[in-house]
């Protein structure tokens, strides 16, 4: 077993691709040494001694002392100096380094090997006493705090006061002599914490050093991280130990940061900050305004500081090139930091770059086209759910923001308007063509025209799963929801913000990407879906996969699910039909109706637009799939709750408002999730599916003329749970289709399928098959009845769950692969087992989910289907997920 | 193939065991005939030509004729007549039989083979013109009505005009001459209805009387009698064909029915009626009234009619004799039919007598005392749902019944009481010792107290499984529910029956078996436990068999459970030890504290009283298990409505009602079923398991003392969904009986398991168990989600679902085997294995049911836990699904 691989001179004993044993860090300097970039010399000490501290009670293997004697020597041969020698004494770095970066673990010790005596020799070498001194002061402090556990401001009152003693504001004012008072200071401060000396002895020190990285691994910083994201505690973290370089020897030194291209934009220009005369930490801290890198970025920011470019041209240049290597090297763009000792360049990391989305797609795709990468490796880099930030108007990050309110960020993207608090008014202003913020307490179904009409919508209570969140998410309008600390007052039509006043009328904006509530228009970016963006959902399109459908209904939404490549509607929900002005009066008097003979006659009024509607749509999609559920949800959604509400129904509906009142009462229900809704809607009320699949048919035969394509409707029964129910059903629906095919002479082809959204209607499968063409698992449903969750009531206990880390994930968001999930998968087998070519969807919200994506390609499913917004997402989620299925039988 | 099987004359072709294939009436003849007992001679066509016939469009097989001539021929050669002869004419019955009794088939046929000039033989032959005529016109009527399809009551009227035209009143005024008449014009009545003269050729009527049964099989009514009771179609219906003897050729004629022991009350005497003179339908026709059979009966009825023992005392003898026989024969009581005529017995019928349960237990443990059955065919013999009835104090059958309303049978048994229309005046009413019923429009959670205190339980609102039917049924209350008839003025303090009004005080009778609400007391039978009901109970414990606990929570409804023979408590809602008056305000205060301290010392005060609960409880059930549910529902059933009630507990508490007010808004849910309740609650506020588990354990100690018996009590966990929460709420019972054993010094010995009643907790079953010492199905929630059917709402549909035949069974009564009993079986499986010897039960309501208790036999559960008043029945389930079972593997 070697438990020490030493790297630098132009070699290495690791490798990039020994992570695991090396950690990123080390490997990576192993890589960059083997590459024959300039490293420091040095050595890393393997995460297996790591495993071994902790399985054999804190202690190291027997032949670990050995090896680090030898690794120390191999620095020492390449930089002429030795570890403990006073006369040439090696100073290194000691850092942390996992395979995954993670938080909790110990900082950086820098300038390791410096004592009394060893920082006279530093002093004498370097001809710079100040230097010296200020080197030793921060390893002491630097030393103490991470390895030595005493308080680190402790450190800082004594310069503090050393400073103010002398009058100073600056630590560059404190001279050499003020410093070695300093750490007289922090000598005696050491002893009084710790009982001890401070170590002189540099194995002492590193020794100290490497323990107290090991230790850092179960700090509870660590483990908690580690538990949350699922990283085994058994990888351990690699020690990398580094012959010191300094950046602070003078003016020919420097230490900088840099990416490969730029992070925020994707720019294929080097992009990165450096300081001359610093250690690297002094970049981030932020004591000194940090220079550009290139001429190119310093010009772009009007700065008068020399660019590295121009200031110490032969190591820039040695730098680019460096660049350059590292990127083709490892194929994509790279996170660097150096240092430059006396005109002399060291790489002291390269790590692959975070970036934004938009930086992601803009690098993926150049580097792709550039054939550094595969398209398929161009797919596989972004992270789909992080495309949602890419396809909504964002406000302009430079934009001044007066944030009057912060409310949960319900449903992304922006947008600016004039406040309205009805949905009529929402409606006037949209037929005046004006942009309307609409404003509410919470919003119910009957606002649904209302939030069609307006550009983005902000209410005062509710969460993330709250009506107006959930119906402004299906739609991709922005929302702020729960906005608390603002005050809606219907009466007086005022909107309160701490003492601000808004009225109907006065413009605000929202950013449902933050939950931030601002005053007045502010200046906003818009989607920019086309160049790199189409083409990496093209290629993506090339891998194959689940094809992806929308949840639509609206024309509207239709033509977006389209523009975004969805490849049919795989939900679309006829009560939303139901909600417009003009017709809730029909549906309410279907209803009120006692009587089959009235509900027919308010179905005759509705037959019409509901025709209009699904020839529409049926155009729109021309010859796609359009998978259409019959009426769901319980009937009391459609009526009048408020006393003012119902008198005014009654009095246009001719109805006493008191029969009215009885009506709505009897139709509330204690649990109406569990209610009377669904297909037993259609079984108490068989004229209504009657009536939808008259209008189905009916457009399915207009437009497939108008469109020239043959329209397959495929009708969808909800909340099943026996064989039973669907045959009922399915029986009304086939011989509606057969009365229309007589009066109209046309031949229509259909299918009649279900929801699979109760745990019964999963088990019972196999025998659901035999009559359904098709299951649409309805996740949302289905994940309520299996943990037996009403997501509308969650939010009361959700908030400890997730605190107490009883959810790994929301299952409303993410599918449950163990509970939900087998049901899906029991479901899918015997529905197969029956019906060997039943079509499998899904059109819960977890179809625009990434990660339940990838668990519905691991079932088996044909399509995925979920909001017009997602479908982007789900198209680069359902490619990854074929990609990682390809690779796993591959 | 044989067809046709003949009998009479002392032997026969079939047997008993022939029903199959000869219907139960033809199985019986035979057997009867085999037996050498005194069988009109006959022949039975077999269900395989009932078969042939539909499958081959309404023809008979080829050989069919010349069987039948044949058999006809066996008949003539016993009675020495031959069919169709005029000289010497065999008149025949002809019957439909079908393997069970069934409605919708066909009438008998009497007399068939007259005519004519078979009628003048039969005139001659018997001396008696009159009986002749009268048998040929009846014969003409029954035929024509069930042949030929001609209105019986069109004869009936030819009849009336003859009588009206000559004064009579009664049949038997009219002489030969005037039957004559009569069955000219009933041939004329034929000939205008169905263009055909009346058939004279007996052979055209035998073929067509044996068309009519076989076309009987597929009336609307039999097919719909089928389709409910699950009978094949293709079982078919036989044809019983036998020569005719005569009840009414003079005085030395009788015809009669009789059950070997009494149908009613089970007593081992001879019981029935005959008539002298008389054919059979005469004595269930009712004209005349029936004589009794024997001396006993008549003397106890104080009639003067005759006895048959005493009128005809050689055929009353050989009677008893036969039934002696057929009951040792068949070891069953038997319900007979026979016919005497010129003093010579016939017997046309025997089957095993329908009987009351009183009767089907008296009878059963008679036999098996007598040695005539096993005590194990004792006990399978009995329904045991029907053992409902003797459980529960029932109204006089004799009483007179004033019928006030009529609503729904919704808690077995009868009580009378004083009315009150409050849960306070119950309370006061049982403080001074009266009997009242608690009349209210609806019953809530505040009205358990109430509830206890009544004897019976009224409300004119709600169906079998509102509030009111629940609770009502797991107390053994009578409750009548949802009598809409009645109204209800509580202001006034009245109940209006469509114009009688009755106040509180006035007393009232529930029959809570049939619905019905009486005026004023009604005399009552109490359930008599002891005799036979306990020697059957103790012969079905000897079967062995799942035990039987009871769902109990106070010492009542403990005792109650423990004298049925209950084998400990399976669940203690502990939710329901809360309501009384005086701990709903320390419940109150603990769910309106804003802060766990709050919380704290309203639980504080909660600890004691809930001790002496479970202190009390464990002494009652000494030793035996006793599984205690952590608090369940939603904290908002604890709360007050009403503005009123608000008012009253806001000023108790000393809390603003406007706080209140809110608080109780809050905590109200969308979907409370589904919502922040169960394990959710004990995460939400720990405190509240904390106290739980300390007074379980406090209970125990102190209990096992008193008792001298060790306390283990099981605690339950409802609602879980995850391992995680399970082990959470475990980690807080565990730490809380580690402290209470510290405090103590004792040791304490208990058992955490978990309800199983959500569909994800049965696919976890196998994580979960690893928690879980034992697992309890609670199958109202488990099929509440499976089906996503909120059992408080399913009323608004469950009627068209039943009345369209899309349940089979209502899946809140009987375990649904398919798919909810699927989750049982994997969780069982799956809890199995990772803990083989856990312990497995059942404690929703379908553990008091028969079918449901077969359910969990063939599970292997280790016991069934059902309401105190069904545990007789459980326990007989349980006996009869174990002996099932060994059936099963012998």
């Amino acid at each position: 077993m070697q438990w020490v691989y030493t790297f630098g001179g132009g070699s290495a004993e690791g490798r990039a691709d020994m992570r695991d044993l090396l950690g990123g860090k080390g490997a990576n300097l192993a890589e960059m040494a083997a590459l024959g970039l300039p490293v420091p010399p040095g050595f890393t000490i393997t995460t297996e001694v790591c495993a071994h501290f902790y399985d054999n009670e804190h202690t190291y293997p027997d032949s670990l002392d050995g090896e680090l004697t030898k690794a120390l020597d191999h620095i020492g041969s390449l930089t002429g100096k030795r570890f403990g020698d006073t006369a040439n004494p090696l100073l290194v770095s000691v850092r942390s380094g996992a395979r995954a970066s993670m938080p909790g673990m110990m900082d950086t010790v820098l300038n390791l090997g410096l004592n009394d005596e060893t920082v006279e020799t530093l002093a004498a070498q370097s001809g710079d006493a100040r230097f010296a001194y200020d080197s030793y002061r921060r390893f002491i402090q630097m030393y103490a705090d991470v390895v030595l556990d005493v308080d680190h401001h402790d450190f800082e009152d004594i310069l503090e006061d050393i400073k103010s003693a002398n009058g100073f504001e600056d630590d560059t004012e404190l001279s050499a002599d003020h410093l070695k008072d300093v750490i007289v200071r922090y000598k005696e401060l050491v002893e009084d914490e710790t009982d001890e000396v401070f170590p002189q002895d540099p194995t002492t020190q590193l020794k100290g050093a490497i323990g107290a990285v090991f230790r850092s691994w179960m700090t509870p910083r660590a483990v908690t991280y580690r538990r949350l994201h699922a990283i085994p505690e058994d990888w351990g973290t690699a020690v990398n130990v580094q012959s010191m370089v300094f950046g602070n020897t003078g003016e020919t030194s420097a230490t900088g940061v840099a990416f490969t291209r730029n992070p925020s934009t994707g720019e294929n220009a080097l992009y990165g900050e450096f300081l001359i005369n610093a250690q690297g930490e002094d970049v981030v801290a932020g004591i000194r305004t940090p220079q550009s890198l290139t001429e190119d970025a310093r010009l772009a920011s009007g700065s008068d500081k020399a660019s590295l470019e121009a200031a110490m041209p032969e190591a820039f240049s040695q730098f680019r090139e460096i660049c350059h290597t590292l990127e083709a090297h490892y194929r994509d763009m790279q996170d660097l930091e150096f240092t430059i000792e006396d005109g002399r360049l060291w790489m002291l990391q390269t790590r692959a770059g975070k970036r934004t989305t938009k930086a992601a797609l803009k690098i993926a795709v150049e580097m792709a086209e550039a054939g550094m990468i595969t398209k398929d490796e161009a797919v596989s880099r972004i992270d789909p759910a992080a495309l949602d930030q890419l396809l909504h108007p964002t406000i302009d990050p430079n934009a001044k923001r007066d944030v009057v309110a912060t409310g949960l960020p319900a449903s992304p993207g922006a947008a600016s308007g004039a406040i309205v608090f009805t949905s009529e008014a929402a409606e006037e202003a949209k037929a005046r063509e004006e942009d309307v913020i609409l404003v509410r307490v919470e919003t119910s179904p009957e606002d649904i025209h209302g939030m069609h009409a307006a550009r983005g919508i902000l209410t005062t209570r509710g969460g993330m799963t709250s009506h107006a969140a959930v119906v402004a998410r299906g739609m991709g309008t922005p929302c702020v929801s729960g906005a608390g600390a603002l005050q809606v007052d219907y009466a007086a039509g005022t909107l309160i913000a701490e003492g601000r006043a808004f009225k109907a009328g006065d413009i605000i904006t929202l950013d449902g990407s933050t939950g931030e509530v601002l005053a007045g228009a502010v200046p906003m970016l818009q989607p920019e879906l086309t160049g790199e963006f189409a083409r990496l959902m093209e290629w993506a399109e090339g891998v194959g996969g689940m094809a992806v459908r929308a949840n639509a209904e609206t024309p509207h939404d239709a033509q977006t699910a389209r523009n975004y490549g969805a490849e049919g509607i795989g939900l679309c929900r006829t009560e939303h039909m139901f909600f417009d002005a003009d017709r809730i009066m029909a549906v309410r008097q279907m209803i009120l109706a006692e009587e089959p003979e009235g509900r027919r006659k308010a179905l005759d009024k509705l037959l019409p637009v509901q025709r209009a509607d699904f020839e529409e749509l049926f155009e729109i999609m021309a010859g796609q799939p359009v998978t259409i559920r019959l009426l769901d949800p319980p009937l009391h959604e459609f009526l009048p709750h408020s006393a003012e509400d119902i008198a005014e129904v009654a009095a246009s509906l001719g109805v006493d408002a008191d029969i009215l009142r009885l009506r709505v009462g009897a139709l509330s229900e204690f649990n109406p999730m569990l209610g009377h809704r669904g297909c037993r809607l259609a079984i108490s009320y068989p004229e209504i599916p009657e009536m939808q699949a008259r209008a189905i048919f009916e457009a399915a035969i207009a437009a497939s003329k108008t469109a020239g394509q043959p329209v397959e409707p495929e009708i969808m029964v909800p909340l099943v749970a026996t064989k039973a129910e669907l045959d009922l059903i399915a029986g009304i629906v086939h011989s509606t289709a057969d009365e229309v095919m007589k009066e109209t002479g046309q031949t229509i082809t259909y299918t009649v399928g279900t929801m699979i959204e109760l745990p019964r209607a999963a088990l019972m499968a196999g025998e659901i098959a035999e009559t359904a063409a098709f299951f649409s698992f309805g996740t949302n449903d289905l994940t309520q009845t299996t943990y037996g969750i009403s997501r509308d009531d969650a939010a009361s206990f959700l908030g400890t769950y997730v605190q107490r880390e009883l959810f790994i994930d929301d299952p409303f968001v993410t599918l449950d692969p163990d509970g939900v999930g087998e049901l899906v998968k029991i479901a899918s087998e015997r529905g197969r087992t029956a019906r060997p070519d039943i079509k499998l969807g899904i059109c819960g919200e977890h179809g625009g989910d990434p990660r339940s994506i990838a668990f519905c390609e691991t079932i088996g499913l044909d399509y995925v289907s979920c909001s017009p917004f997602r479908v982007p997402i789900a198209r680069l989620a359902a490619a990854q997920a074929a990609m990682a299925a390809d690779a796993d039988t591959a």
